[in-house]
């Protein structure tokens, strides 16, 4: 068996049933990914929004003129105001300093932010796959359904990795079979 | 009926009940609002991850000596080598300068991450709120496994918001009913 694009003219049933089992592992295995860090997540996302809300309101407080049709653009370099963010660019203060249209964040912030996007990504792929599969499977209802009864259905966050394992060999196993690859 | 602290020592079976019902709503509701934004936080995702790469690289590249324990350290002021990355702090460009413990980045990608992070976040509390659900429901099971058979399990990822309020309705009926408010 190989898994064939599900979205060729000549793509079979079977190859529809591979695709949606393959998603399904690749999705549930992003999602592993994601909550073996999900713990740190919780704490950046805490830091980073606390930092976030302070750097918009410095960066907005010395021209209140700009609304959020400014956001993105730049910005005529504005005289700082607030005691805490006069010029000192590499302090490694928690607040950033806005210049133009570009922002002085303290590295440690940076990479934080770095980790966060990583580790969230594996969420976004995790359920824009699961998505994807749940889509493609309605196209092949019987089968899945009957591997659902067998096995149990498989559910994004809440199925752990024996689940998966166990649901895709039975899958796989009749897909052989269908294909009389085996008896 | 009110919400009591479940973790009181004189919460009741019913307290626990009406907790788990209230976590699993606020939990789908987050879900809800991260789904609404989820196509942008892929876009952003991308983007951020891009220019995160990017300017990682640039700004290990002038010191080749730091690994990743450095990160987060101040680390010297050295000179940037790279043609793109000289000093030029506010052109909005879109590779980061690094200085110091400090970082530049243009004020586009800086709102893009906030963005990012607050569309997320509601992934994150919706995740972390229904493992405190499923947690707690636990402890109550013969309650919520005839809910669960009566209505249709609620599920993370793939109940809509007709399916929870059902839900949620006829538990609290069940609930009234068992302290006697209503027959």
């Amino acid at each position: 068996m190989k898994l064939k694009n599900y979205l060729a003219p000549d793509a079979t049933a079977a190859d529809k049933r591979l695709t949606v089992l393959c998603l399904r592992c690749e999705s549930l295995l992003y999602l592993r990914l994601f909550k073996l860090k999900k713990e740190n997540a919780l704490k950046y996302s805490k830091t980073l929004t606390e930092h976030l809300k302070n750097s918009y309101n410095n960066s907005q407080a010395p021209s209140p003129g700009l609304g959020s049709k400014a956001v993105g653009m730049p910005s005529p370099v504005s005289p700082k105001l607030s005691p805490g963010n006069s010029g000192n660019y590499s302090s490694g203060a928690s607040s950033a300093s806005a210049s133009g249209s570009s922002v002085t964040i303290p590295q440690k912030i940076h990479q934080m932010a770095a980790s966060y996007v990583q580790v969230t990504s594996n969420f976004l792929y995790a359920t824009e796959i699961w998505d994807q599969a749940e889509q493609l499977s309605k196209e092949q209802k019987e089968f899945f359904a009957e591997l659902d009864k067998v096995m149990g259905p498989l559910i994004f966050n809440a199925s752990i990795m024996t689940d998966l394992v166990r649901y895709t060999r039975q899958g796989l196993h009749w897909l052989r079979q269908d294909a009389k690859l085996i008896s």
